[in-house]
């Protein structure tokens, strides 16, 4: 409650303890619905996963890496150049996109009468109009979001209705079945690293030491918490004339010492994949004296978290990469999830 | 250069400015190629796109949003149930997904004596065993990665081998054509949005505050500057009884003033998407002292930056969501290009 | 070591798998110097205090409150303002800040002879040179850093023998004895919001909500890791017409849920400092997972973590202010020890 | 305005237009005093010198600098270890620190009379008690905050009528004066590096890069704008066998990078402070582009941001450090302002 501060002032000066005491009743006592916990202080919240991800942006940074953005749109020829003859088996895992065609209609003049019918007598200059702007969108003149607002500015009737005619006229567009590209969707960061550092090789000077915490996508016959179509991968590469697998060892326990993992084993992966040298592909474990007694299987601490090679001549050379790579990924969700 | 503490104490005692003189002796001189600017320090950098989705977090934050993650793949019925008739138009612009079929393989004897040709005398299990394989992945029980060295541990002969033989001897593989769903790649965050609120509205109380500063995709014919085919976008939701375009404006306001826009006006969208309610939907323009001056076509200082709306309870509907929701949404990589 | 991507290209098309296995030969086996973990990648590392006040400052903001810098340096009267009879206790406590005084100093015939046996002879302008100085430096036209160079550039001689010369010949400099003045180092927040806030009533509206995390200074007879003389508080006000201790409660809930925290009870505080109204003054327990089971006295979860009162009007009055102002502080070094 | 999803649901399926323009009428029109921009959002807000602090350290640490908290409070000897005859130059600018003695009061029997007066026939072991109280008091057994709790609840007797017993009957206690120690705070961070370092060098190998973030003091005539008595600064040191002016050129163009500084010059600083070798005291200009024709004395774009030197043998022995240090600091309140 508001007070006036001469009168307490005065009041203070006269007999503090007195003054002291009146003090209660300018502080309000809440009814219950006023009260702790029935009020609350709304405060804003990070989402685990976009917090993780800011975490490692800030650990890449603090090693000295420069954040990069790579393509996430990828042909699939990149795929086979990257994989050489497990390309197949990889795109196997890949999303394609595609979208819908364009319809080529035609207007016969049963389609008139229809059309007039919903529309109103728009006459023949009306017909020729909506031909017209069919014609432009097939070409791609026209984009999908206006083909609906052209004809009914031009014609001078209601969006409503022209949907209605389109809808009941042309069946074709409602039977439109999307058709796939060449391209799919990076199912990895490594397909996005081969083509920036092939377009980066040429104007700036190695060591490069780079770093992206960004989306792949994986087609996965089922969703689950370990299986996520949609996933977040951490990920850097160090292109220099001499890299080897220790820079993976320094780079995965720099890494992971910021999150609070204090001890690292490395193991070969059995999974040699073709973009990496052979026996480079190295398993990153670490221990989290967090996860100790946990009620996880990494109970004993123990948990891998990244995996890092040298990305192989054969495939550098495919992007004219002259100089050997290390790259390092770990996935953010798993991360999130432990910490 | 390491020096001798106790000398140098000694000399400083004896004779201060002599012995502060000969401190220079023990600092090198370097030669040329370690002088700066030839020599630097190497330092984290943030990717501007990444650096601003960080600065909308915290000022979303900061505001008490929450933040939330919301579906990126989106089924195409979902845009029918929020657009309407305006659909068609909407999906013309967005990326189905899909994936490469697993062929139907037959081996005829002309075909096994290709692979006896190639991988050397497998005798009739061996080439059993490749039946069976190739039945199990069509199946979808083996994944595409373990195909090659399913069949290269099943006969005990190498994987370039096997890859060698699929190559020859079934040229089906080579010839997949990938084949779209009827999934969609959210085309904007809305998409999202309707599917979360949806689920949310049965378990959490209004008022919800929450934002998500994710990617988009748009299928455009050209990608450029401006137009970007993965783009960002920093999307906010007030779902509450009482929603109303003031607050609309005061998110708006709020948020920017975070970036250093110091002045805002509000005009309705000429565009009036169905997802809206009629009259709702307003464009932000914001002005920036930074952008005075400059080059640009925001010279005077005045950009637009945002759009908000009211969700049309026609398509919460939809999603049995039975209150109003502010919608407000901007693209980050045009307020990236504006600090 | 840098390779031919053109060989290596020619080489991969000519057979994948021995090109592949080529590829070791361009990642270096360093030698034992050169492994990890005698290699290692330096990142930079925040020192836990000063990472928390971090956190804590976010965790304000996420809470809409706006930091401010409130007065390090406090006069004692500002605390027998605050805290009434109690004030002689509390000053018992506090720092007080001083600093040497400005000798008067003559020169004596005898002192002549001793500056001219040291810098040479200087003449009687040399002389009155000095004095002039000497006075100018007492009346605080000079800066004690250009005592020194001030004398030197005017007689002409070495910095470093005018040094001599004033440590031979004026005794009174270095037998300065710092004197004390009446400003204190603010021994917590409070001391400073009251006079903050005392300003800001006359133009700013309530309500506010303000913090700071910043420095506090205590006298104390030793220093060990509980009792730091130097320290730092993570405190805020909110200044309204209508605050109670429940705004305390939900502040405390809500600013250490954010760090984990998960349960909170509330007990007076036995402590019922003057410059909070009585039976307002509040201690905070709080509940974090994370303690329970450590080897500390907190092995049960519960630590006490903030206290939180409403400022008592008397004290407030002093101020000429009209509002209740609660405020909360917890210690910053308490809770980096707990995270 | 809630509202019924079945019910919407049924009059879309009916008429899209007419029930998506229905939908207005749950969206509530605001009276004047509801509307942008009598409502605005609160959000978080933060201080500029604290936000400029925070921007500082993540510069630093992504240098792969170390984070480290430097004594703030220095005695006067260490000065003179470091400045050797500047020293006195320095302690002129110097707060020194020092507290409230302790009065040594006699009980007479006029003053006996006299407590009586006032708490009451406390008989003589009342009197006895306090007599016992006020020596364990002087003695510092019992501390300032407790002296008159400890004596009301002795005597019981209310604690406002000791504090007015004393008051009146020991004005000892309200003459106190002061008295100063030979602590300091810090003028410079210079002056805790050295102690830290000293320390350091004993159990942490070079190459050191540790940074400090963190609070100077400087007893000034008068304070403003540009002369503040309590001041921030952002310091840094290199501790290597061999560090040279280039090291604190390269970390300055680093540091400053990162700000938007865009171009650096150094010059020899005029000013040669004894804890820096001879000429390499360098002070630090920078361009930023944001500083053209602003209307400051910066309206070229040049600015002196930062100073650096490699400091002396001579002031590094006396703490037995046997590595020359590279030393960088900048004032944070100046940045803040160009920023």
């Amino acid at each position: 409650m508001k007070f006036n501060p001469d009168e307490i002032k005065e009041a203070t000066k006269g007999d503090f303890d007195a003054a002291w005491n009146e003090g209660k009743k300018y502080v309000p006592n809440p009814g219950i619905n006023e009260k702790y916990p029935r009020i609350s202080l709304k405060y804003g919240k990070p989402h685990p996963v976009f917090d993780t991800i800011q975490k490692l942006r800030e650990a890449y940074m603090r090693m000295g890496f420069e954040e990069f953005m790579n393509p996430i749109i990828v042909e699939d020829r990149d795929i086979h150049k990257q994989f050489g003859y497990e390309a197949l088996a990889v795109l196997d895992r890949c999303f394609y996109i595609g979208g819908l065609p364009r319809p080529n209609v035609g207007i016969s003049d049963e389609r008139i009468i229809q059309i007039k019918n919903i529309l109103g007598d728009i006459g023949d200059e009306g017909v020729e109009k909506i031909r017209l702007i069919l014609h432009s969108y097939k070409k791609g003149e026209i984009e999908g979001d206006d083909l609906v607002p052209e004809m009914a500015s031009g014609l001078k009737v209601a969006d409503s209705k022209v949907a209605i005619m389109i809808d009941h006229v042309f069946p074709e567009f409602k039977s439109l079945v999307p058709v796939s590209s060449q391209n799919t969707l990076r199912s990895h960061m490594t397909s996005g690293w081969f083509i920036s550092l092939g377009e980066m090789c040429e104007y700036r000077k190695v060591p490069l030491r780079l770093f992206s915490v960004d989306r792949g996508f994986r087609r996965e016959q089922a969703e689950d918490a370990t299986r996520l179509m949609a996933y977040y991968s951490a990920s850097c590469v160090i292109m220099d004339e001499n890299v080897s697998v220790e820079d993976g060892k320094a780079v995965a326990a720099g890494l992971l010492s910021q999150f609070g993992f204090s001890n690292f084993t490395f193991r070969p992966d059995e999974k040699r994949s073709k973009y990496y040298v052979p026996d480079t592909q190295t398993e990153v474990f670490a221990y989290h004296p967090k996860l100790v007694g946990s009620k996880t299987k990494y109970k004993d601490g123990w948990v891998e978290v990244a995996t890092f090679g040298i990305y192989s001549p054969s495939a550098l050379s495919q992007y004219n990469i002259p100089y050997p790579v290390m790259n390092l990924g770990m996935g953010v969700e798993r991360l999130a999830m432990i910490l």
